[in-house]
């Protein structure tokens, strides 16, 4: 088990990336201190993902940030990433175990302590939780059909491994996020939408850190 | 290298399968004597592909037919299929290969002598070409947007790897791509979409048996 400590997770998509490249907004939250980056692109060709996913792993492997590859377990191996994310709709945590080995990193998108139990079960070495919330209001309060900050803090009491929120997440209400115990929250258009991704990737960080609940061992400055 | 020799090979595609499931269709298939399915269903999800994937591995094991999984390296890996068969858009043959090893049988989709010679180049144990037929009209003569028996004909001089020939083909007009030098021809709907799955087969593997040219050792009756 691998147990990364992510505060910040950019999930790249390029449609919505107002019209920079995915590789340019990636080097930008690098700049911002991103913790890991999953290519996802979901919409591109296999070729397509595998050759942005080169590119990726360059930029990343140069600032030691991790990097994900979404559902295909072929192209993370292909480019040698550090691991998959995987839907529930996607192979199964224990196939890409299977394929993957050991030392990979897989992680599991769940929505219940039910998926989250499973997903632990099966080796997942994280969880994305979400979705938090079902729009990018800063009002908190109102989850819409997003499962809040209240669903996150149940699956971080039912498993050991470590939870990142996902879903209508931005500095404004990323706190809540980590004050249920997620490590840490991972956005798409947050960071790929941004004026300034660099910035908007240190202002999550900042949300994180500063919300981070004591249990967890408090505010950290990593 | 495998170099495989198949003469009917059906893709598989449950959208056109009038309202049966792609197990029945490809059990009616083997009973008809396939040679080789390809697990394609593009429109679904990983893992439902993954779940269909075993239950074919079951049929076509059990009766010695080859099963390759389209694009999907990974999908191939985890239900122990024969080889992938990937196109321009998908993985690359040399990159599919590294990750399947000797033993895989890789095969390609080229429409072109350039693209056939890069796939063999790179190690693809046979090629797809086409689309063949623009339309399934019985008069081949037409071939609208196809690129025609001719072009079977141009590749199969330029490469030393089997050649299967897709689009369009149907029991009628399967001949001339035998005839160019095709080991055989690879079809969805003439199967999935047909009133008797197995007859079809049948008469596909009729039609290319029939037109087998000399130079490649003529008419065979395996």
């Amino acid at each position: 088990m691998n147990f990364p400590h992510w505060q910040t997770y950019l999930v790249t998509q390029a449609s919505i990336s107002a019209g920079r490249s995915t590789a340019e907004i990636v080097e930008r939250a690098i700049s911002g201190g991103v913790d890991a980056v999953q290519l996802r692109e979901k919409e591109t060709d296999a070729l397509e993902r595998y050759e942005l996913g080169l590119e990726l792993r360059e930029l990343t492997a140069a600032a030691g940030v991790d990097l994900l590859v979404n559902d295909r377990v072929d192209i993370a191996q292909a480019i040698d990433a550090d691991g998959v994310h995987v839907g529930q709709s996607d192979l199964p945590v224990a196939v890409a175990r299977d394929l993957l080995g050991p030392d990979a990193i897989i992680g599991c998108s769940t929505g219940t302590v039910a998926e989250a139990e499973q997903a632990e079960a099966d080796s997942a070495d994280y969880l994305g939780v979400g979705t938090i919330y079902g729009t990018t209001s800063k009002d908190v309060s109102r989850y819409k059909d997003g499962v809040g900050p209240d669903r996150v803090a149940e699956i971080v009491d039912a498993v050991d491994i470590p939870v990142v929120g996902i879903g209508g997440i931005t500095a404004e209400n990323a706190g809540p996020v980590a004050e249920a115990g997620a490590t840490g929250v991972a956005v798409i258009s947050e960071i790929t939408a941004a004026d300034d991704p660099q910035a908007a990737t240190e202002a999550l960080a900042r949300a994180v850190e500063t919300a981070t609940p004591l249990e967890n061992g408090g505010p950290t400055n990593e």
